[in-house]
């Protein structure tokens, strides 16, 4: 399967997965964000991922026409940390090779990445000058010539998906690991995001609901693994208090690539 | 939006459209073929869909390689019928040019379609000569000098999507218009289907289990139509029948894309 395809099999194989807590899947929608707006970004993306698979394109550039093709629906930025990793993916076509790509990443990949927020609603620290919503943040960053790389080095404390840039795609390569530990499809997606859910604390979670909401949310997903609440619950209960753990779900596209590209079976 | 997305957002929303009785939908598997495989067949036909909208290739290679790049995973051939209409359709543009390109296919066309064939199992009349599962079908089409539009007259009487060629895609005009009458998005793709299967004997469902069904399906969707039994009610009726109305989806996918083209709002 080529890599762009891929990608976009990713994109709608995490978004059809269910029961998948907390997030939009088969069986659930956001009031908002349907499960069509998720799968349109993925059709809707393909022209600019097959261009990131022939090469010779940049980085930040492939993101803002990803973000501006997918931008045209209502329901939101389904898939803007997706497409933070799933670009170097796909342009790298491995791990190995997107984690080269991302260190050498340049000002105006930066200034590329800032002018993709002007189309979104993406939340960052409302104090940082790096804000993406501070019309002044790309006049910093080529002030202080930062490459997009180094974006991603400023906001990897705060941010799960920047960190993958800087960590060698740590969690998209565990979360292949366990899609093949899993067996095949469907119920390895969903149990991979359960072990990813009960392990690592979603930095969009704690972005909006702060970093206990977090923690209570991996110890229910603790639960769940163990067996003592159901996936329905689970579920419930994140649905209820307005918790999508969004990041993990962005990894877990990136996971799903790698795995695909690794021999792993989506069709079971 | 392109006519290549255009096609491949019709295949996605009328899958994932709910509840669509008797056939696959966000909320229905088939014990074979799931909603991933229909999703996945959407995003495999990207590259031909783009190479059918960029132009200079014959409709008969283009479905030929349309049924090889879908007929990958284990849920077969879920866009048979559809790439038949699509694909004239997207190299067309819209249906005034489809309808003359189908006049226009040649013999090359038709032994493309039918060397697709080997790939599928797709159904037709067993003492047919023009079978595809005879193997002498391709010799018999060159003797004759058939062209792809001549295989589809030829089997127009029993197939109502190979009449769509020769009727001016009127179905598909007639789904486009209703999906219009409808509103928008995911209700008007269901009201539109249910009003097609009311008034329309699906051909796929004649040559699977007869004409008596047909109409008897016919009839449940206008007492469906008519709210004296409720559209889940119609579907388990189907589903436990083994029925499903697969050549009226086909059509469906036609018409949406057809609508979409002419301002229709998928996003509601």
């Amino acid at each position: 399967m080529e890599p762009a395809i891929r990608a976009q099999m990713a994109m709608m194989l995490e978004v059809t997965a269910y029961p998948k807590p907390g997030n939009v899947d088969r069986c659930h929608d956001y009031p908002s964000t349907h499960l069509e707006h998720f799968l349109a970004s993925a059709i809707l993306a393909g022209p600019t991922l097959h261009r990131a698979q022939e090469g010779g394109v940049a980085i930040g550039e492939l993101f803002r026409e990803a973000i501006a093709a997918t931008n045209v629906h209502s329901g939101g930025n389904t898939h803007f940390g997706a497409f933070i990793l799933l670009i170097p993916l796909v342009v790298g076509r491995d791990i190995g090779g997107a984690a080269r790509l991302v260190r050498a990443t340049t000002v105006q990949d930066a200034v590329d990445f800032y002018e993709s927020f002007d189309l979104t609603s993406v939340r960052m620290h409302k104090t940082d000058p790096l804000d993406v919503h501070n019309p002044r943040a790309t006049e910093i960053i080529r002030e202080r010539g930062l490459s997009l790389f180094d974006i991603m080095v400023h906001s990897a404390p705060t941010d799960m998906v920047a960190r993958e840039w800087t960590d060698s795609f740590r969690l998209t390569r565990k979360g292949a690991d366990l899609l093949k530990q899993h067996g095949s499809g469907r119920k390895a997606i969903v149990a991979t995001f359960l072990e990813m859910l009960a392990s690592e604390p979603d930095t969009f979670v704690i972005k909006k609901h702060g970093r206990e909401v977090a923690l209570e949310v991996m110890s229910l997903a603790q639960e769940a693994k163990a067996g003592k609440i159901t996936l329905e619950m689970l579920d419930q209960r994140l649905v209820s208090k307005g918790i999508n753990p969004g990041s993990l779900a962005d990894i877990l596209i990136a996971s799903i690539y790698v795995a695909l590209g690794e021999g792993w079976e989506w069709d079971s």
